[in-house]
């Protein structure tokens, strides 16, 4: 951020009065401007025993696998950005369910928060995002084409968990890469 | 927003491509710039069996009662988030441990991630944003003096659990006030 969204003149980095952390304070009209992690959602979507994954279309990581997740929107609760990350990346409506992990990435300031997830129907299809949608029975996930560490973590728990017959929740602080 | 915090230039409203809702567009260098929910941090703190509760020093809902919480900063993880607030608005040294509650508050786009803590000491005090930080034992929770829903609703099933010897989960999506 080099200047204020309020009002257009130059911001400088300075510690506001009670506030510990410099923060972006702008030079004419004294606003002070805030940056925050971000909230990924998304779910492990499961039609009879198999798991949707994502092929991505896009950088970061085009070519690897993922389930679908983006970034949470304004007006939404969770789980219903949970629901529409899917929809528009694979095509398929999920009723979601309990989440499988909450991860805190500090390196690059984000917390994801990703869910179980019934498919509604078999339906999936590739779109913008998703190069290729495909259900993986468990024996079959691309372990070593993941496109994250969040993916490989929450898909672990999301089969782990199923064997035993259990609902974990499993809070994970990911370190640098 | 107004201006575009890369260059200066005026922002209009307007779908990216291969987007699917409004951003907040450049009208000179064309640079998007998203507004994303922002997440909550906090703790329900215990000591001895009583819990840690702060009275709000500051707008809003000053004068009620409130868990230590607040906004989650970059470069830090939500349990560390959880035990940093808790220092700044309590005094008190924690050590966080499960989640009680996941709140989303669509209508003013946060997320709250609450955890059970248990203190490292009996220390608390008063602090620039707590007028009073008192240990209440369950029977003297002031529940009608509560600041937020979410305070409400993660002490609520805190004392619940605790009843049971029970950690559970519980995952709120709040209706608009």
């Amino acid at each position: 951020m080099k200047f204020c969204s309020d009002c257009g003149a130059p911001v400088a980095l300075a510690v506001p009065e009670g506030d510990h952390l410099p923060r972006h304070v702008c030079t004419a009209c004294s606003a002070i401007h805030y940056s925050n992690p971000k909230v990924v959602v998304g779910c492990v979507p499961e039609w009879e025993g198999r798991i949707l994954l994502c092929r991505r279309a896009i950088e970061p990581r085009l070519g690897y696998w993922t389930m679908p997740a983006g970034f949470m929107e304004n007006g939404e609760t969770a789980r219903q950005g949970a629901a529409r990350e899917t929809l528009e990346e694979s095509g398929a409506r999920v009723e979601v369910n309990e989440l499988v992990t909450i991860i805190s990435v500090p390196d690059i300031n984000q917390v994801h928060l990703l869910f179980r997830a019934r498919m509604l129907g078999a339906h999936h299809e590739a779109t913008p995002e998703s190069s290729e949608v495909r259900l993986f029975h468990e024996a079959d996930i691309p372990w070593d084409d993941l496109a994250f560490r969040t993916v490989r973590h929450t898909l672990r728990h999301y089969v782990e968990d199923r064997r035993q017959g259990v609902t974990g929740l499993h809070v994970i602080d990911l370190n640098p890469a």
